[in-house]
C-alpha cells in the first residue's frame, strides 16, 4: 500500500511516551524533523484498546470516554512559525488486519441519529486485502485515512479532541487517502503535529460516530510552506471518490428540510428505511453500514426555504 | 446523448398552454399517459427567456422573479394514486447549445454567500459537445439534469417553485443525469408530473442559485410503483461521480463550525479563495466555477460541536 519510496527518518511507537489525549500547545515534542523528513507514527484506535478484536457490545456501551482520542505525537517541525502551512504528504497506511464500528445508546448522546437508537450495536471486522465484510455477504472496500490529523491550536491550554477546529484535528475527511497531501495551519512555533483515530473506511457523515476504527501506522512526509496561508485545512486528493474508482450504480436518498443538518437526519433515515426493505438489515446494521459506506452530498443549499441532502450508497457492496 | 432506444409516445412543447408557474394540484392536466410510455418534454430556462444566448449582467440583475420556474406539465399518469410511487426513467436530455450561469446582488438574499457579493455577475456559455468554456480556458464537462422534478403537492392551493419538499420540485440533485431512475411520492390521483430548470452542469450546492441554466428537453418513461413507499425522493444513478467518471485529482477546502450551513459557507468561502489566490480567477469568477463544478460533501457530522462540509475541485477542468 505504499505510492511512493521512501525511506523513514523516525518511528514512532504508540507506547504511552509518544501518546497524548488532549491538543495543549505546552506539551513536549516526542520528536523534532526537518521538513522533508519522513515519520512512521504507530496510531491506537480512538478507544484507546477498550473495543478489542474480541470485543463485545459491552464493551462498547461501558466504554470510559477519557482516554478517547489517543493521538500520538506531537511532532515539532523545524522552520514551522505562526501564520505557515504545514504539509503532510500520507505515503502509507499499515493496518493491523481488523477493526469495529458500531453505535452507542441513544442517552449518551452520541451520533447523527441518537433519537433513534436506545440501545448500542458493534461490528468488529476482519480485514480481507482491501475489503472487510459485513453481514449477508456484503463487503465495503477499505480506503485508510486518518480521522484525526493537525497542528496545536494556538490558544493555550486544553482542548478535548472531539471537535476538529482551525488547525484540523478530528476532521473525519474520508478522502485523505494514501498519496494525499493534507494543509495544516500553523498556530504555533514548530506546528507541533499529531495525528490517530485512523479509519479503514468511512462514509462522509460518520453518521453513527465510528467509521471502521482500527490501529494502524501512519507514514506521513513534512513540508513547510512559508509563502501559503489558509484558515483551515485542505487537501488535494484523487480519492477515490467511489468504491470502484470509477462511476458506478449508486441507490440515493434525499432529505428535503428548512434546515441543513435535519435534512442530513432525513436523508440517512431514508437509507436506513431503504436498507431496512430492500436489503433486509436490521436498522441498527444498516446504521452502522450507513456510518462506513454511505456518502452524504449537500445537494443544494440555496433554494429557500428549503436545503437538498443527499445520500449515496454503492450498489457494489452487496454480493 | 441517449441511453435506450425508445419510442416517444407523447410531444409536449414549452407553449404557453404546457407550461405553469406554481405547484398546484387543481391544475388541469396537459397531458394523460399510461404506465410504461414516453414523455419528451420542451423546457424553458429557469429564468423563463429574460437571459438570452446574448444576455447582458444587467438582463440578470433587472430579472423579474414572478414566472420562475416554468414547468412543463402536469402529466396525469393513469393508475397513480396517493401513497403510491412514480418511478421516472430519464432517458434522453437534449440541450440547444447554450445555457447561462450568475450571481445576483447581495441585496436581493439569494445564493450560499449573499453577503459577498454586492453586485451580480453572469456567464453564458457555449457549448462544444459534452463540455462549455469559462475564463482563462477552463473548461467544464456538461452532465445534463433537470433541477426540477417532481409530482403535485396533496396540499391544496398554490405552493410556490423554489423550496423542494416531500414530492420533490426543485430538488437539484445533480446525479439525476440520463439513465437515472427517480422515485417520487405521489399525493394526488394521476400524480400530476412536472419538470423544468434543466441544468446542463452544477457542482453539488449549486451554491451562486444557478448552475448552467439551459433550455432542454427531457425525455422520460413513466411507472407507477404499488408496493414501493417513500417520505420523500429517491433515485438510482451512475453518476458520473467526478467530471472524468474515475478518480482524479481534486483540490478540496474544509470548512469547520458549530453550525452544518456556516460549515458550508466556509468551505465555499475558503474555495473561492483558492481559486482567487492559486488560480486567478476574480471572487465572482470563482463563485460561479463553484456553482457549476465543485462539489459539497458532508464529511462528519457527529464531532460535536464543530461539524466538517468540504468542497472538492476537480483539477481536470484547468488547461
Amino acid at each position: 500500500m505504499s505510492s511512493d519510496d521512501h525511506t523513514v527518518d523516525r518511528e514512532l511507537s504508540d507506547d504511552d511516551e509518544n501518546v497524548h489525549h488532549v491538543w495543549d500547545n505546552s506539551l513536549d515534542p516526542v520528536a523534532t524533523v526537518e521538513p522533508g523528513d519522513v515519520v512512521r507514527f504507530e496510531c491506537r484506535d480512538a478507544l484507546d484498546g477498550q473495543v478489542g478484536r474480541d470485543g463485545t457490545v459491552d464493551d462498547l456501551v461501558n466504554v470510559d470516554l477519557d482516554p478517547v482520542h489517543p493521538l500520538t505525537g506531537p511532532v515539532y517541525v523545524e522552520g514551522a512559525e505562526p501564520g505557515d502551512v504545514l504539509a503532510v504528504e500520507l505515503l502509507d497506511f499499515e493496518h493491523k488486519g481488523w477493526g469495529y464500528t458500531g453505535f452507542l445508546p441513544g442517552e449518551m448522546g452520541l451520533g447523527l441519529l441518537p433519537d433513534d437508537f436506545d440501545e448500542g450495536g458493534l461490528h468488529v471486522w476482519g480485514f480481507d486485502g482491501d475489503t472487510a465484510a459485513f453481514v449477508d455477504g456484503i463487503e465495503i472496500p477499505l480506503d485508510p485515512f486518518p480521522g484525526i490529523i493537525g497542528t496545536a491550536p494556538g490558544e493555550a491550554g486544553e482542548h478535548d479532541t472531539l471537535p476538529p477546529r482551525d488547525t484540523g484535528g478530528n476532521v473525519d475527511v474520508k478522502h485523505m487517502t494514501e498519496g494525499s497531501t493534507v494543509y495544516l495551519p500553523v498556530e504555533v512555533e514548530g506546528a507541533l503535529f499529531s495525528t490517530g483515530d485512523c479509519h479503514a473506511a468511512q462514509g462522509d457523515g460518520e453518521v453513527s460516530v465510528t467509521g471502521v476504527e482500527a490501529p494502524m501506522f501512519v507514514t506521513a512526509r513534512f513540508d513547510v510552506l512559508t509563502d501559503k496561508s489558509i484558515e483551515q485545512p485542505e487537501v488535494e486528493t484523487t480519492g477515490p471518490f467511489t468504491p470502484t474508482g470509477a462511476d458506478e450504480p449508486m441507490y440515493a436518498t434525499t432529505g428535503i428540510a428548512d434546515d441543513l443538518m435535519d435534512a442530513t437526519k432525513k436523508a440517512v433515515r431514508h437509507m436506513i428505511t431503504h436498507l431496512e426493505s430492500e436489503r433486509g438489515l436490521t436498522r441498527g446494521e444498516a446504521y452502522i453500514l450507513c456510518s462506513v459506506a454511505v456518502d452524504l452530498k449537500v445537494s443544494q443549499v440555496v433554494d429557500a426555504p428549503n436545503w437538498t441532502v443527499t445520500a449515496y450508497l454503492p450498489e457494489s457492496i452487496f454480493p
